[in-house]
C-alpha cells in the first residue's frame, strides 16, 4: 500500500535551546503539531498533496510565531512584502508570487497563480490586483504586526545595508514556512512562503518564490521546500538540483538532500535546510544549521517534531 | 590554446522568411552583428566573458528591433516593464532584476546587483531605487517608445488576458535578447534581458531573471540564456536542467541543450531555444520554434548570423 506522509518546516538559523524560553518552544511546538496535523488530516482522508501542503503552509502563515503572512517581518521601510510558491509534481504546474503585501494567507494566492492564471510567476501590486480579482483575503497592517518582528525591525532599520547584513549574519535566522507531502496516490507537491529578511531593501527576492530554487516538485523525483539564506539557494538552485541528483545519478531523497545542504551548500556559506518527500512517501529532514523549526507524519505511524539539531 | 567564443540571440518564435522584409532582415542582421562585435572584441582584447555578455547584451537592448531596453514592449498598463539576469560560471555569483521600468540597460542594473549589492533578485521600484543610487542611465518613456511595439499593443489592449494569450499563442513571437561567452582564460558568463510579455499584466515575471530558468552560468559545466515561452521554460528550470545533464549524465553541451530544448520542453509545449558555451569554447545554438535571431563567432575564425531555421 501506498505510504502518504508529509512534512513541514518553519524556518532554520541559530536556533539555540539556550534561546528558547520553555513557552516559547511550547508555542513553537504548537504551530509545528497544528499545522502538520492540518495538513496530514487531509492526506487521511484521501485528499491531495497539493491540498495538504496549501493547508499546512496556511497553518503556518496564520500563526503568528512563524516569518509568513501574519508575523512577517517589516522591510526597510516598514511594510511587510512577503513571497510564495507552490508546486504540483504530478503536474508540473507551478504557481509563486514575489514581494506582495496585504494578502492574508500569500501561498493561496500562489495556488491561484497556478490555477487560475496563464502565468507561473506574479509579484508586487499587480499580484495584489490579482488576488482582489480572485476573492482572496486581505488584510491591514494590524493583522501582520507582531511586537517581536517590530522590536527586531527597530533594532536594525537605522543600520545600512551592509551593518544590517552583518547583524543578520550575526543572527542567522532565516524565517520561512513550507509543507511537502506525498499523498495515497502517489502525487507530491511543495509549498514555501515567507516575509523574507526583516529590513530588507529594494523589493529584494529570495529564493522562496523562485521555482528551483526555494520550491520543486516532480512525481518523477521529489517535493523540496528550502529555507535559509536566500541569495545562496538561488545562486545554487538548491531544490531542481536535488531533483537533478536524484534523476541523473540515481541518488536516493535522502542523499541528494544531503548532498546539496551539507555539501554544496556548506562550501559557498548557504546557510539553511530543506524538507523533502519523495512518490514512495519517504521524507527527509535536513539542515546545516543550528536548528530548524520541523514537523513530519507518515501513515506508518511516524511522527517527529523538533527544533534544535 | 584556449578557444575563446561568444552566442548571441534575439528572440525565438514564429519568424518566417516571408514574413520579413529585405529591409527588416537587414536591419536585425545588422543589429546582431554589432551585437557579436560588441562582445567579440572585448574577447580578442583580453576583456572577461562577463564584460562581453554585457557588452553584447547592452548592444542589443539598445537596439530598436529587439524586445529589451528601447524598443520593450508595451504592458496592459502601457509601461515597459523589463527583467534581466547575469551569472558569473568562474564564482557563481548571479544578479537579477523583475519589473523594473525606466532603466537603459537593465543587464547593467543585474550586473550592479551582482557586484555591489547583497542580494541576487530585486524588483520594481525598489530595484529602480538601487539603479539611481548606483548612478545608472534612467531614460524617459519617449526613448522606450517603438511605433512597431506600440501597434502591437494597440491590437491587444483592450482584449482579456485569455484572449491576449491566445493571440499571443498565434503571433508566437518570444522577444528576448541574451549573450554567452567564453574568454581566453576559459571563464564563462550569460546574460539575458527582456521586456516580457506584450500587454503582460499583473506584474508577471518570466524565466529571463529566474537563475536557473532563463540564465545559468557554471564554468564547471556551461552558460545559458534562453528564449521563449518563460512560464514553460520556469517550470522545466531549464537553463540549470541543462547544466545538470552534463554535469550528473556527462551529456555534452550540444546533447544537453538539444535534450531540455528538442525533447523536454516541446512535450510540454515550451517553445523558444537557447544559447549556449562550455569552458572549451564551444558555442551551440538549439530551438524548437521556425526561427531565432542569432549569431556566434569564435576564436578560430567561425561566425554565423542568422534567423531561420
Amino acid at each position: 500500500m501506498q505510504t502518504f506522509s508529509i512534512a513541514i518546516h518553519g524556518g532554520a538559523g541559530t536556533i539555540l535551546k539556550k534561546d528558547l524560553t520553555a513557552e516559547l518552544e511550547a508555542a513553537y511546538n504548537k504551530g509545528l503539531e497544528e499545522a502538520i496535523t492540518a495538513g496530514y488530516n487531509i492526506l487521511e482522508k484521501g485528499g491531495t498533496a497539493l491540498e495538504a501542503v496549501t493547508a499546512a503552509t496556511v497553518s503556518l502563515e496564520n500563526c503568528i510565531l512563524f516569518n509568513a503572512g501574519k508575523g512577517a517581518v517589516f522591510t526597510k521601510t516598514g511594510t511587510h512584502e512577503m513571497d510564495a510558491a507552490i508546486m504540483d509534481g504530478r503536474t508540473l504546474d507551478a504557481g509563486a508570487v514575489a514581494g506582495v503585501s496585504a494578502v492574508k494567507n500569500p501561498v493561496e494566492l500562489a495556488l491561484a497563480i497556478m490555477q487560475k492564471s496563464d502565468h507561473v510567476m506574479l509579484s508586487g501590486d499587480g499580484a495584489l490586483q490579482f488576488t482582489k480579482q480572485q476573492g482572496l483575503q486581505i488584510e491591514d497592517d494590524a493583522y501582520f504586526f507582531s511586537q517581536f518582528r517590530y522590536d527586531q525591525w527597530q533594532l536594525v532599520k537605522n543600520e545600512n545595508v551592509i551593518a544590517l547584513d552583518h547583524n543578520i549574519q550575526t543572527e542567522k535566522k532565516f524565517g520561512t514556512v513550507g509543507a511537502v507531502a506525498c499523498d495515497a496516490h502517489g502525487n507530491i507537491a511543495a509549498a514555501t512562503s515567507t516575509g523574507g529578511m526583516t529590513n530588507k531593501n529594494f523589493n529584494r527576492i529570495g529564493d522562496t518564490p523562485v521555482i528551483g530554487a526555494g520550491t520543486y516538485a516532480n512525481n518523477a523525483t521529489c517535493a523540496i521546500s528550502c529555507t535559509g539564506h536566500g541569495e545562496l539557494f538561488l545562486r545554487a538552485v538548491a531544490a531542481y538540483d536535488v531533483s537533478c541528483l536524484m534523476e541523473y545519478k540515481g541518488l536516493s531523497l535522502q542523499q541528494a538532500m544531503e548532498t546539496v545542504t551539507l555539501d554544496k551548500l556548506v562550501k559557498i556559506n548557504g546557510e539553511g535546510g530543506m524538507i523533502g518527500v519523495d512518490a514512495k512517501g519517504n521524507t527527509s529532514l535536513v539542515f546545516n544549521s543550528d536548528g530548524m523549526y520541523r514537523a513530519m507524519q507518515n501513515s506508518k505511524g511516524e511522527k517527529q517534531i523538533a527544533i534544535y539539531r
